[in-house]
Order: structure tokens, then sequence, then C-alpha cells
């Protein structure tokens, strides 16, 4: 697809964000407008990363999109949404600064490819990672400047909080057209550097509910999350602020497991009933208490999302500990050597005293494997013409 | 120990009883008040039963008790309380009655000797069946009548449902000192014939927290169970009792199955978070949702207490294919002959299409063993002297 007029292609990365104040329930499918505020911790892009290639050109016939290396239908609702957002942004804020008219290329068809760099058996929340990258990475592309919530939030809700580093909050807003349902940061990353996050990835065989049809059914059918966004959430959201702001990481780890808490109770008030907990997360969740009651205080927490794996957080001190609890209660079945993965954890002994409060018996193979990783920031441009995913011709790449 | 005056024993038998909609949380640790009402379906004694003998003498010298076999302690509060409240009603209604002094019995030291016909391991909530039965049994020895309800409540909050056979309502009553917390029957046990119930026995190896305990820790730390308490259980009663008096068997189940549900939903929302439910239970859900999906109709329900064990409702045309889907679904690992006891159930093929739409990989042996049962009356007198479990000499019998 040789071409006179060369296409124009920009990539970008994005992270990973997980939430600590959860959010489930939408008040408008349509603008997936949320019941209640959220708060999350973006993780680290070292780690746990999408990176996403968009480029136009005029001779594209029309919208395409590669995930992964693998085409997908282009034409589905929320890579629309996200298109039609941008565009009409594009078009806003361009006549809205110089009074000139919007670029040519606004009209051209887009080609897309998107690729993470964690396996998506992990069953980590791609979408929030994928889709903000796709909202920054068209937002370079036409030039786009200023909030991106919009165009990232029609794609996945959660994905507005991943335009950000460190610690994030999605307000929900209570205009019907959305326009203050928008993400701000509430500390860079650089604000509390002895944090880290520990990725349990769970074995699981289960099918599980899709986070969009799961959050449907809660909020048609439970009395408990309606409940929850009212009367619980506010009060929780402020707390965690104060927590995140002051690294108050005592108060910052028991609200964290209440709120991952509550949130799974209300997927089990859904009806049909939501389970994302199984037997290892719920050996997990034991495994924080008695760890935390050993030491006499909350030096770790975990959360869920909707997903049998847990997210870990603690701080740099008591890592190495942890991690070697966690093998002596989880003991690799196989690839003990990359078992632990991301950042790097010095084995650590652990004592009699410890053992003897774990109180478990040992479940081998329980846990496949642990990312360590920590706070990182928000999504990135990369300048370097190598990184394309996509060729000179507009299609992906071959893998290297 | 022969005596000049021979002992006087009595013996009676109490039921099991299944709340629909659950019990947790007290308001009054001390007298046993409870933050809602609740509402139960008394089982048949021919397949789970306690049976009790009380007996007084005045050469006994102190309390004794013995528990299926094994003596325990007499002077745990609980038993104390039962033991000092029947004594304080058999005062107060024999001086009501016809002004004469209690009998001299009232101050002689009691045993009692209990023992279910069922095994501790299968997990069923026996206290409530075994102070029933004490309360019944206490009363019959002293000749107190009417209301036994704080007696029992006294040792066991859901002890009270036991006092009545069918279905019975637990109101939580206002007044401070607990006069008004007390157990009537909704229907009789003739009510509704067509009526089962599947006790599914599920392997589990979990050290569980104790109801009591548990109870404690979310009432003071669960948001959801208060908001439960206070605005869901008051219309959630009312309508079961309606489904109850119409036999509305599909509004019973699916009510049913939502207050078992939530009330695991308050557990989880518990800090730290408590688990009755395991990955077998969760499976014997989706099990049940899968079957009534197939059908169109909602043919089974299920609720679970404060451990894995899953009650099944259902009526008695459904009981043998759900059983066979059972079977199917946890394919018997042992016993095989003894997989099902209780009522007899006919085999039943499977539909293919039924094993499709149940869409589970089988589980073997997650299910130890099924008890066929159906609803039926409350305590009994047993007047054949030979059913006591204390000798004359006011020892246990030996186990036959």
């Amino acid at each position: 697809m040789a071409s006179e007029e060369p296409l124009v292609a920009v990539t970008c990365t994005a992270p990973v964000n997980i939430a600590v104040i959860k959010y489930w329930g939408k008040r408008d499918e349509e603008l997936i407008l949320p019941i209640n505020s959220s708060l999350s911790v973006t993780l680290h892009q070292d780690q746990l990363r999408t990176t996403t290639t968009a480029a136009v050109s005029k001779d594209f016939t029309e919208d395409r999109i590669w995930l992964n290396g693998r085409e997908e239908d282009a034409g589905q609702p929320r890579l629309q949404a996200c298109l039609q957002e941008i565009r009409r942004l594009a078009q806003e804020r361009s006549s809205a600064r110089d009074g000139a008219p919007p670029a040519p290329s606004l009209s051209y068809k887009v080609h897309v490819a998107s690729a993470n760099n964690f396996p998506t058996a992990a069953g980590l929340a791609s979408s929030a990672a994928g889709f903000a990258c796709l909202a920054y990475t068209l937002a370079q592309l036409y030039g786009v400047e200023g909030d991106l919530s919009e165009v990232a939030r029609r794609g996945s809700g959660s994905a507005c909080r991943s335009l950000h580093g460190g610690f994030a909050v999605w307000h929900m807003g209570e205009c019907t057209d959305g326009k203050d349902s928008v993400a701000r940061q509430v500390a860079p990353e650089t604000h509390w550097p002895e944090l880290r996050v520990l990725i349990l990835v769970v074995s699981s065989e289960k099918k599980l509910t899709s986070s969009t049809a799961g959050m449907q059914t809660s909020v048609e059918t439970s009395p408990l999350l309606r409940f929850r966004a009212e009367a619980v959430v506010p009060a929780r959201l402020a707390e965690m602020t104060r927590c995140v702001r002051e690294r108050d990481f005592e108060g910052f780890a028991r609200l964290t497991m209440r709120d991952s808490n509550q949130f799974h109770a209300t997927c089990l008030d859904t009806f049909p009933p939501i389970s994302y907990l199984n037997d290892t997360s719920r050996r997990i969740i034991h495994l924080v208490h008695c760890f935390n009651a050993h030491h006499g205080a909350t030096k770790v927490a975990y959360t869920f999302d909707a997903g049998p794996n847990a997210v870990i957080f603690t701080l740099d001190d008591t890592v190495a500990e942890f991690v070697a609890a966690v093998r002596h209660s989880f003991p690799p079945e196989s690839n003990g050597d990359k078992f632990l993965q991301g950042l790097p954890v010095r084995p650590a002994p652990l004592s009699e005293e410890l053992k003897a409060a774990l109180a478990m018996e040992p479940a081998p193979g329980g846990i496949k494997y642990i990312i360590a990783t920590q706070v990182g920031p928000g999504p990135q441009v990369l300048d370097d013409p190598h990184a394309h995913l996509l060729g000179p011709d507009g299609l992906p790449k071959p893998a290297a």
C-alpha cells in the first residue's frame, strides 16, 4: 500500500490503575457516568503498560484496530464513542483557540494498534490502560490539549484515572451530560516513594462475569450497592484522600481492604450473585490479616477487582518478609525461578513465630506468580519512530 | 448412687430450623435480642433431631450436662441463663395460676443429657435444636406452660424458632427487657406438603468463625449490616410471610436466595471479613441458577448459614431431577450408596440439554452427602421411659 502522502503516526504508553475506593455501577450506561466517585493508584509502566500507535492517512479507507497483533472490530461502540469524542474535542478546541479550521486529518480514517507488555492471563483490568492510551494517543495525533477524561471514560469508565500518574480521583459529577465526571490527580507519583505494589496472580479455571454486565445487574438488583454509593463512599473518599496526602499507611491500608470487601459484598448481594473471589483469594485475605495481627500493625493491605487476583499494598521495608510469607503459604508449583517478576525483592527468612501465626496449610500452586511494582507516572509519548506498532504501510509491524 | 427418692426425668425431642430471612447481629448480647426479625422453616425430626433428657433429684449435688455422651461444663453462662429463666418462669406462672408454692424440685440440681441423631460434622446449626430441646424439656419437668421463647433464646437466639413446627417468625421486638422478642408460628407443618428440603453437606477443611463472635464483629464493623437490618429486612419479612401463606414457591425461592446472599454479603463487609462460602458453595449457587435458567422458572433455591453447606428448597416434583444434577456435577468420591440419606428419592435421568446447561466441570467429592427431608413439627415429649438418655442413677446410659 504505497502512498504519495505519508501517514502521520503517534505512539504513546499508558499505565494500569488499581482502585482503592472502588467504582461499581453506572448511572448512565451510554455516557459511562458512575454512581459514586472512586480513587486509584497508578502502577508503574516499567512493569505494566499498554503501548498504542494511532495513524491517519488520506489513503486509509476505513477505521481499523489491532489488539495484541489481532485485528478486532473497529465498529465496536466504545471505540467509536472515543473516536467521535476526540474528533469533537479537536474541532471545538481548535476553533476556540485560534479560529482556524480543523486539520484535514480529522476526516481521515484512523488505524490503531495496541499491545500490553503483560499477559492477558494476568487478569488485570487492561481496558483502563488501553482506553487511556487510546485517548492520549489520539489527542497527540489531533493536537488536542487539556482534559481527556471524557474521551477515555467513553471507552472504559476507569480509564480516565489512568490518564494521571500517582494517585487519581474520578469525581462522579452531577451533570447529566457528564461534563463534570472527570479524573484529577490527588498526588503525583513521587509523593509516596516507599509504597510498593505486589500483584498476586491467582490460578483460576472460572469463567468470570464481565464487569460491564456485572455492574449493570448490581445496579438493578442490589439494595446494598445503592446504599454504599450514596451513604458510604462519600466519607470514604474524603478519608482516603487524607490518607494519601498524609502518607498514613495504616489508614490507607485498612480503608483499602474494607472498600475491596464492601465492593465484593455488593457483588454477592447482586441477583444472581457475582463471586469474583475464590478460595485462593480468601486464603490471601486470611494471610494478610494473620501477617498484620502477628506484627500488631497494619503493614499489608489487599484489594481485589473483578477477578481472583490480589493486589497488595505495603511499604518497601515489608516487601521481602511478606513475599517470603506468600512463598511459604503458596509454594510455587513450577517455574520457581519466574515466580517473582518485576522489581527485585531480596530473599528474607521467615521466623518460626510468623510461620506459626499464618496458621494455614500451604496451598501449592494457588498463586502462579507475583509481579512486584510501585506507583508510576501517567501516559507518555514515545518519540522514537522505531516504537511505532504500525509500519509505513499503516499495518502492524511483524512481531520482533 | 442409689436413692430412696427416685429421680424425676423427662425426655423430649426438638427440630433443626433453617432461616430463610436470616438473623445476624444482636442489639443485646446478654439477653440475646436481635437487630432484625427472622423467619425459618422447621425441618422434620425423622431426619434431624436433638433428644434431651432432664432429670431432677434431691440427691444431685450439682448441675451436670452431657452432650453426645461427653460431659461438658454445666457452668457455661448460656446453659445457666436457660436454667435461671425456666426456674423464674416456673415460680411466676405457678403462683399466678393457683397461688400454690413452687414445687420443691425447683431447688434441686438438674442433670441433662442431650444427643443429636445427625453427625456434628454435618455442620448444621445444632445449637438451635439443642437449646429449644433443653427449654422444652425443662418446661415439661417443671410444669411450665406457655411461651418458652425467652428460655430458648437465652441459650441460642435462633433456638426460639425451633419451638414451633412448620414456619416460624422470630419477632425482634422493641422492649429493652426482651419480653416481646418472641417466636410465633406463621404456618403449621401441614401447610405446604409439597415442599422438600435437601441438605448438601460440603467437604471443607476450614476452621470457621463462630456465629456468636462473627455477628458481634459484623455489628461493630459492617455499615451494610445496619442498613440491611433497618431498611431491607422489614419489607422482606412481610413478603416472605406472604409467600409462605400463599405457598408462592417462586417468590419464596427467590427471596430465600437473595436473603442468604445478602447475609453473606454483610459477612464479607465485616472487618476482618468473614467468608463462610467456599468454592463448592459457589458451585452449588451456580448450579441452582443454571438449573432454574434451563427450566425458565425458579424451581430450586439455596440458602447457606454460617458454613459452606447448602440447604436446598424445592417441590416434590423436582427433587429427583435436581438430585441427579447434583450427582452429575459433584460425582460421589466414595460411599456412593450412602450419598443420599433421609427421604427416598427415585433415580431420574438427566437430559443432555440440562447437562449442557449446567456448564460446569464436575467436581468429584465436593459434596460428601445429601440429606433429603421436609417440613416437620415442633418439639415432642417421648413418653416411653426407654427413651431416657439418663439412667435411674442420673448418669448417661451406655450407648446402645
